[in-house]
């Protein structure tokens, strides 16, 4: 999926709402932890209500991990399904993969041609080797961890590193190093930065260093972040933000029926985009 | 595994070898490729013909994403091998995951919970809330990035850090505020550092941070390391090292005597550590 592409489907929908796919078997509805694949039939409903207004799914792999083999096969089932019944809609694998060149490569072949995903999450600590590979794809997307939205990210995201390759040849943070250096790596057509819906503060400065590029923000609903305050910062004239939503979509209601309480939960999202947009 | 467990081991074997089974199904020799699980069958022979040597075996998860749920099948195939012949054998997985806080709970029940591994290779790039629930599992290891073997280790993790929560007050690199600040979340029973072999000049400062931590060295043969450098200056009284060859064993040769190949390679590098661990 092109910049362009991405562009038309948020103009379309009047939406930049991506729905997190963190699809934790005990939490999902009772009735449907019988069937044969639960945590399948419960993203297939998800996607079914929810697919007028998203414009991006992101399937966290720990949850699928976390169940094995069969994990990964539902895993492997729900992005089939989203590819074969919404082909517009993008797919980005949350799995904050990184390592060295050579395992890298694996990684970025096992989510753009085994699963053929248009994006994935990467760690940027052992740096460009580990992120190169993945930038080698035509048409997939590589999302750099910058700013978390959890509380740790104080640890070591947000330490004052001595003036290094910044343009302002003064002392700058990790995170803001990180997305200067990847944007030297890739470009806006490939890459995107992850950057936390509970920091809207730090968005400001976050579009000086990258105006153009996309920003995959997780942390509205359930951690705290408002799309309001988020948009007020972070849009530029492409929308070139996409706000993740997680539990606070696909587990708004855990009976049976979640999947309306779902398409409710998106849809009021929506909405606060779609005015958010008129403004851009 | 416990810290003693596992010198106990070391002493036993006279060996700190840790094998990784990066096991590419490309590279794996032709006439196992038409079996029907030919990189269980391939990290089998592998396991058997280096077990006497080896201390712990590191499965490289990439390499079996790539092949999506037959990968991921012959994965827990190879820990549950290695579990029940080799009971001993610490298994690490090698996968450098790291996300918040209630996703890590989920990366930490997949492969201490669901796969029974010894200990996983995780990233500290989102800080404390990522570590810890794998620190939760008694008799678990969680190793940490430190200083990888990469040429790019050099854009982010050497970093010059301005004087935060360090003992000396001074300036620091990341990697070591990484490796100060995870020392204060775990402990030598079950924490361990990742720094690789390339950079045996820079073991003598981390030794000065950790002396009693275990440190996982890869990069010795193909990456270029050397076994008596690292020994030099990561040895510590209690061995305090697993040095790791991945490549430079398992493909050490790619004929039908490629297990034979694999038990000369671990001899070899075991019989320089039988005589180095003669001076601790």
């Amino acid at each position: 999926m092109t910049y362009n592409e991405l562009y038309q489907q948020i103009i379309k929908k009047h939406s930049f709402l991506c729905v997190g796919l963190d699809s934790d078997l005990e939490l999902i509805p009772e009735h449907l932890k019988s069937s044969k694949n639960p945590i399948f039939e419960f993203n297939k409903a998800i996607i079914d209500a929810t697919a007028s207004y998203a414009v991006a799914y992101k399937p966290n792999t720990a949850f699928y991990e976390v169940e094995g083999i069969h994990g990964w096969d539902q895993l492997e089932m729900t992005i089939r399904y989203i590819r074969g019944i919404y082909p517009d809609i993008m797919v980005i694998a949350d799995a904050k993969r990184g390592d060295i060149g050579n395992t890298a490569k694996q990684y970025a072949k096992a989510f753009f041609e085994k699963m053929n995903c248009d994006a994935v999450t990467v760690s940027p600590y052992m740096g460009r080797d580990s992120i190169e590979p993945f930038l080698e794809y035509g048409g997939k997307w590589s999302i750099v961890l910058a700013l978390t939205s959890n509380n740790s990210a104080a640890d070591f995201e947000t330490n004052i590193i001595v003036n290094e390759n910044n343009e302002s040849g003064m002392d700058t943070q990790l995170y803001k190093n990180v997305i200067r250096k990847t944007m030297t790596w890739g470009s806006k057509e490939n890459t995107m930065f992850v950057v936390g819906a509970t920091r809207p503060e730090s968005l400001k400065e976050i579009r000086e260093i990258c105006p153009d590029h996309f920003l995959l923000v997780p942390g509205v609903g359930k951690q705290g972040g408002s799309v309001e305050e988020v948009a007020k910062y972070g849009l530029n004239s492409n929308c070139g933000l996409l706000i993740n939503s997680s539990r606070g979509i696909i587990f708004a209601d855990r009976t049976h029926r979640f999947a309306q309480a779902a398409e409710k939960e998106a849809r009021n999202l929506a909405l606060k985009m779609e005015l958010l947009l008129k403004n851009i």
